[in-house]
């Protein structure tokens, strides 16, 4: 019989599709994370499996640290509009060992009842496609640590970033009690608060890595080369093509008819900047493009419309795609400029500047049709369709929020890393300290677990289980 | 709140089922396309990563011609019973900028309301399913062309492929205003309008290759060798066999109880092909037929079980799966003794001839219990279920179609590809012209690209950005 | 139009999206099975292709063997409480040809009817669900045949696993009308029925081995090494980590908001016992774990949470997530130790061992407001939850239940491979008799096919076509 703990679901049938579209969004975003650790050996190669093991950990710790108060930090009723009530039922770890019907098995998550969103969203549910939003958020900010970064310092920088990093923009943009929601700042599915934000998280990390690698008399950073592996890249713009199907379309936090326009503007900005990648990179070299350029066009057009999937139509789709390709590669050119990083994944050309790009594009090409339909019924037309001031006031929001939150970003995510570099003297790997500590620091040490080149240790690992690895 | 504009799927709670159960469908139909790409490398090795980087392609060109114009042609109301109109509404790019509340984000799409099909998809939720459809079938076609073919002159041909040629025969059989499905004629999820018309279309290409082999002087076509890749392989399988879970139930475009009937009969004929293939190869060589039989068995059944899965019984499907070996080996035999053509996928054993067989068996297995609950309630029973005189009409009518259709598609595929054989000097890439016009041409050139025996390229990828690649 | 034969759960709307979410969950635990195969390839090496066409197999089997009688063996209306009646409609093969429209097309299943789960999944649901959930068991039991057993002995073992094996504890347990069920014992999603049954019958299969490699004068068994393929180990884990989005939640066999709380508890233990088996593993040797341990550190967890995932609270999921680091190195030693098998994918430390630790803990974790969400109102609060008298009588049945269901199927397991290996000489395949009887025996024998050293056996494969492979 149905319990009645779970009625109130149950006594809408839209609340009840709401719910059911919203946590298969969450499950293909859930996949996303492990598809940017596929991306990473696709693009470097396969000894890259440190990535696997990266992308492993964020899903595992993203889940964790969300539910014992990263929720609640990005989505709880704001403090003064800043940041979420980390005490708001359900509490810690979505109310730890309590078995009260308040909270998780029962009732709707605050801001999706009648009074703001009205999708009837369960605080599960809910709280499953953003803790897959964060884990996927902090893949991308990942994809700049290579080999070069601690393990450990990653682990411990993760930590933080679920607690607050990742959340702060959340509260203030998507949260409806934050100070940027209520200024007017939208932000669809996240070019700022994921991409963008991601890219200034990506940025405070290299700085720091090139300050270890500075003091240790290195003239520029240390290079990482590209070795296309075409299998495991192919799966990973799949995957994260897929995860797309669930990430911006999802963010209707609803069913309905505009989560298929979503749909289609997400795919359809996706096609035209794969086109317009190839086109503009073949004209230059008259060659085929390649694999590379192939995926690096999908996802700078994915980049691009998420922050305005749901506000705009598929002609206006179609055109942001187009541009992708001119945008992406100039900001190649212009990123590859700098020596002092190394960012073989691509976190600068197509996440930070396709995410502000995108956002930008708000205030240019939103329809007021659109956005309705997707919940957001203030926002106004844009300036190519007719929305004059209030367009030009949409725009002068975004940028402001834009500048803010990359500020934020960068300044709390560089004093946690400067303050972890501190705590574990560096927060990089050097050649030597690497020989050095192999056995004594939980770097990723994956060497013998190549995919094409397979070695044997099953003699070490029937060893392992009596006693520890001999210190050869 | 919910918008006033998407009330309308809101208010029916079936129809709010349909929608979601199909967009699902459409998602794992969209897999599909990519995951042919990793059957072509499953089957001819890591090297074939043309293969990936065409799959890719094909699902972004399939999704934005679609938009443009395709979805109308097919499935619009018909001229005459011909061709869709591709100016109804929403009109082309699915209504570019039109932000009118009429078409794509309220209303449902005409063929799925109440005087038709009844089941309430929106526009967006069709042409989804639709489009993915169309891609898949557009990635079988090309799995003939190799490495021989053009990247420009597959590009080109895609096209016209989204355009018309996909798009008649689904104009004519799937359409309700379609001459053939007025004439009687089914074909539940696409035996003739993807897998049979796919072999025709391929026909049409594998022609022109060889007109332009034997005019360099080749008394055979160069047969391409088979290099089983175990891993992608198996991967390639189950991406196609989670999407058949899509393909065939999904095109009940509703969810009932009849959509878990045709999962079961979808799955019970790949079963019993895999079944058959495999013991009545291990009858003829008394060895493990091996991976490469087992994927094309599982394959074979889904081909023949889906042009009726939504007409008969479990029994039937498993029977008409048992078919699937012997038909499969006997195919596979014939089509080898032609050498003016390389097939090492098998779009011709598999798809062709077992897309025509199973729309034959319609008239065979038909059970009107099933077909009715599919939504084709004037299906007769089949010969044997005492179907009689109906049930051979209902054989030369499915017959006439498939004769018509295979006729017309190949017709217009070899026009297609004539025409630009003769624009761009040639479909093909000869060893010697591919030489000369390595970095002048647009052909795939993916060599550096090898899984198992990665190259770096990273230096000139940072010449890249600044300029073109050096002509060595 | 809607056919009228369906209309039995379109007239409910919470009907049809328990349906459509068990229906999807179904699809998730399908990938399962495969995604075992390249659990064993990732842990095993390339070469182990025989892991691979041994999961397609299984998918394929399971399905049809449990359509046929399988699936009313474990849940028809039992006989006694012993086995389901194979002869309750719609009967042997889901009905065979059977247009009638009680059963497949229409009606609910009788146990998910009001007076039972309450929650009304059609017959076509609720098997695809529970053949998915068979198939991944046998996949499970199957990761100890390595290339030790014949193929022919493990197919035949496989279709009276189906008909019978995995069934009776399904009968007894998961079956409204089962001896065990009807006792009060319960087991969420399978902690029993699935994973440590699975150890049982694994177990027999490896004495039967052991048997016959004794008598080949081994002195003890040969043991499989380890060889990590990192990029099919993680597309492993994240393929097991989906399913069991589907896996747990599934298993409350409706959509509500326990599902969420499901998923959530799920993914909570995983996260718990990764990060406790690293953290333990660290401690032991100073040095990263790597992949091999991340990934049994994930499984441990979602095993051990597998029978309790709709009974505890997220904080007791945690808790037990934490626990599973301990746990799976001290099984991992201990199973180590014994030199008469090889179990080098783990099946008796996270299967075995992870699953009847996780049943017991039902007596101790359960709180009542969770059982009763996922449908389980008469479960008792455990002895943490001042369960009591209540939780003590639950703890003797589920270890009473425990114990009844290893022996069982251990014994059934054990009499029907003795029986097989009587039929056909043995179930292992000797190093000499694999060289000898190549051409005569349908051993796995897939050298050709690996992934990172492609063979050509194209013109093998030309000449296959035509005749027989020649006896070289």
């Amino acid at each position: 019989m149905i319990p009645n703990v779970v009625v109130n679901i149950l006594n809408n049938y839209e609340y009840l599709a709401n719910n059911l579209w919203v946590v298969i969004a969450a499950l293909l975003i859930f996949i996303m994370t492990i598809a940017v650790g596929f991306l990473e050996i696709g693009e470097l190669g396969l000894e890259y499996t440190e990535s696997l093991i990266k992308t492993i950990t964020i899903t595992g710790t993203a889940i964790f640290v969300m539910a014992i108060v990263g929720f609640n930090t990005a989505f709880a009723p704001t403090i003064g509009g800043l940041i979420g009530n980390p005490f708001y039922a359900p509490g810690f770890l979505l109310g730890g060992f309590s078995g009260s019907v308040s909270g998780l098995l029962s009732g709707i998550w605050w801001s999706t009842g009648s009074s703001y969103f009205g999708t009837g969203l369960t605080t599960g549910t809910y709280f499953l496609f953003e803790a897959a939003s964060a884990s996927v958020t902090f893949a991308l900010v990942s994809v700049i640590a290579l080999k070069k970064v601690k393990f450990s310092a990653l682990f411990i920088f993760s930590v933080v970033y679920f607690t607050i990093i990742w959340n702060l923009p959340a509260a203030w943009i998507w949260n409806p009690s934050g100070w940027l929601y209520l200024m007017g700042m939208r932000d669809f599915a996240g070019g700022l608060v994921v991409h963008a934000a991601a890219g200034a998280a990506g940025l405070a990390i290299v700085y720091q890595i090139w300050r270890e690698e500075r003091s240790r008399g290195l003239k520029e950073s240390t290079q990482v080369k590209i070795k296309v592996s075409a299998g495991w890249l192919t799966l990973s713009i799949l995957l994260l093509w897929v995860g797309w199907f669930g990430f911006n379309p999802g963010s209707v936090l609803a069913f309905n008819s505009d989560v298929l326009v979503v749909v289609i503007t997400t795919f359809l900005a996706a096609s035209a900047s794969f086109i317009s990648v190839m086109f503009f990179k073949y004209m230059q070299t008259k060659e085929n493009p390649g694999l590379l350029y192939a995926v690096n066009g999908i996802l700078m057009g994915l980049v691009i419309i998420t922050p305005l999937a749901g506000f705009v139509s598929p002609g206006s789709a179609f055109i942001l795609g187009l541009i992708g390709g001119p945008l992406f590669l100039a900001g190649e050119k212009f990123f590859s400029r700098f020596k002092w990083f190394t960012d073989p994944v691509g976190l600068f050309p197509v996440h930070l500047l396709g995410g502000a790009f995108g956002l930008s594009m708000i205030a240019f090409f939103t329809q007021n049709a659109f956005a309705t339909a997707s919940g957001n019924s203030n926002l106004p037309n844009g300036l190519l369709f007719g929305g004059g001031f209030l367009a030009l006031k949409q725009l002068g929001i975004e940028e402001f929020g834009l500048v803010i939150v990359l500020i934020a970003v960068f300044a709390i995510s560089f004093a946690t890393i400067w303050i972890i570099s501190k705590a574990i003297h560096g927060i990089t790997v050097s050649e030597k300290s690497l020989e050095k500590t192999k056995f004594t620091i939980p770097v990723l040490n994956l060497a013998p677990e190549k995919d094409f080149e397979p070695v044997d240790f099953s003699e070490e690992k029937n060893e392992d289980i009596d006693k520890p690895v001999p210190k050869k």
